[in-house]
């Protein structure tokens, strides 16, 4: 049993998709999010300024004292998670491995498709992840550098996003599955299904909390949890955003990282 | 006479517009023009940040023994430009004094829309500059984030910019002219002026080009001179998106600053 928080951190306001799954799947576990608002997009940055970024974040929720630190940020993971699980021994998650074994364990997805940032598709992670992990998969990548803008815009579900979304898929072919790379995307999932009806659309905020609930040691809190919702820059969308998506009003606190 | 080049910079493609209009108005003076698409947006990040990031790019041009400086960016121009201009010998000018200009010679414009990243706007620079030099304007301002990444992206006349121009400007009053104070928006300017007809559209680009004209001292070449096209990160879109606004193929460097 171990009652210190998890903590987790992303670029803005995406991650709160996974904060949601985390808090379906263990709503006694009091939650420590970091949304770094200030640097928002890490999508178009330099690997060593998204790896310097992340070990602030990191710095930050050792602070206050996490047992684990989730990255839940799609270009984090894919710059920067190698680079910080060498230098801390807390244990540092990010959003790609618990998909990939999802992937693994259905025989049946063989035509995968990824969306992410222009950084995460660049990086390769997902298809050097999914290919050497899983035989004979075929992996199409699209960069959609416009979606996380669009989301923390709050536009997830009008005319716009829908085309946008459009715009982004008309090229891919049949698929069995689509990896929404980024945890911003989450919040465009229903319009996604609409437009790939015979496809699964993954959410790695799904997978990645049924993931940390088998590996972590879990609190005895026998009820849920007061989360701590932390942001770098307060000005901004989030409040708006986090409402659409959590059906619920979240206190705000600034953190200087 | 002074035959050295002028020099300009932007955060990515956007300043190309402004580019444009230099070398419409002065063809035969020689440019030296830096994007800076490593750290491409601009928009969203931090006054010192956007400082430190101006000073790097004029180290980068003086070294190429400009004679003027263009900050060829709404937001650098509102957030870096008294700072800079304390700092600096060489005369920097920014895209926002000479429109205010222009608009003060113009009795007829009484009611100014500005769109602009959301750090021009919350700057106050268009605001505060054309209230405190025009007397009874009314000045209206609006946020559009998605629009500076939606230009880097090549979206310029497609139904999603179409409808994403019009969400923005959705709410003005009836203006007499509207500035567009980012240096990108001008890719924009068919679908605004179609969406807004009775509305003059100010590019600040335009308005920068006769400015300086009458400010510097030109070169004496007697031909279009060869420019010279620098980007920090050349991984990008900028050679669509400047052949859709230049109508010409351009050569391209690699910058470190």
């Amino acid at each position: 049993m171990d009652n210190r928080p998890i903590g987790m951190f992303d670029s803005g306001v995406g991650g709160l998709t996974v904060y949601k799954e985390i808090k379906k799947a263990m709503p006694n576990e009091k939650i420590i999010y970091l949304g770094d608002t200030k640097n928002f997009p890490y999508g178009s940055k330099s690997k060593q300024s998204i790896i310097d970024l992340s070990k602030k974040n990191i710095d930050f929720l050792l602070k206050q004292n996490v047992k684990t630190i989730v990255i839940a940020c799609g270009t984090a993971t894919s710059q920067a998670l190698e680079e910080v699980q060498s230098i801390y021994k807390v244990p540092i998650i990010g959003i790609i491995q618990p998909t990939i074994e999802y992937i693994k364990s259905k025989e049946n997805i063989k035509n995968v498709g990824v969306i992410a940032t222009r950084g995460t598709i660049r990086s390769k992670s997902w298809e050097v992840n999914l290919k050497s992990q899983i035989e004979d998969i075929n992996v199409y990548n699209k960069e959609c550098p416009l979606l996380a803008p669009m989301a923390e815009e709050g536009w997830v579900d009008n005319e716009i996003a829908k085309l946008t979304i459009h715009e982004y898929i008309k090229e891919f072919p049949k698929l069995d599955a689509l990896i929404l790379g980024c945890t911003h995307y989450p919040l465009f999932k229903k319009i996604i299904e609409e437009q790939m009806p015979n496809t699964e659309i993954i959410n790695t905020g799904e997978k990645l909390a049924s993931h940390i609930k088998n590996m972590i040691e879990l609190s005895t809190n026998k009820e849920k949890a007061q989360d701590e919702i932390y942001l770098t820059d307060t000005e901004c969308n989030f409040i708006n955003v986090s409402y659409k998506l959590l059906n619920e009003k979240i206190e705000l606190k600034k953190a200087t990282i």
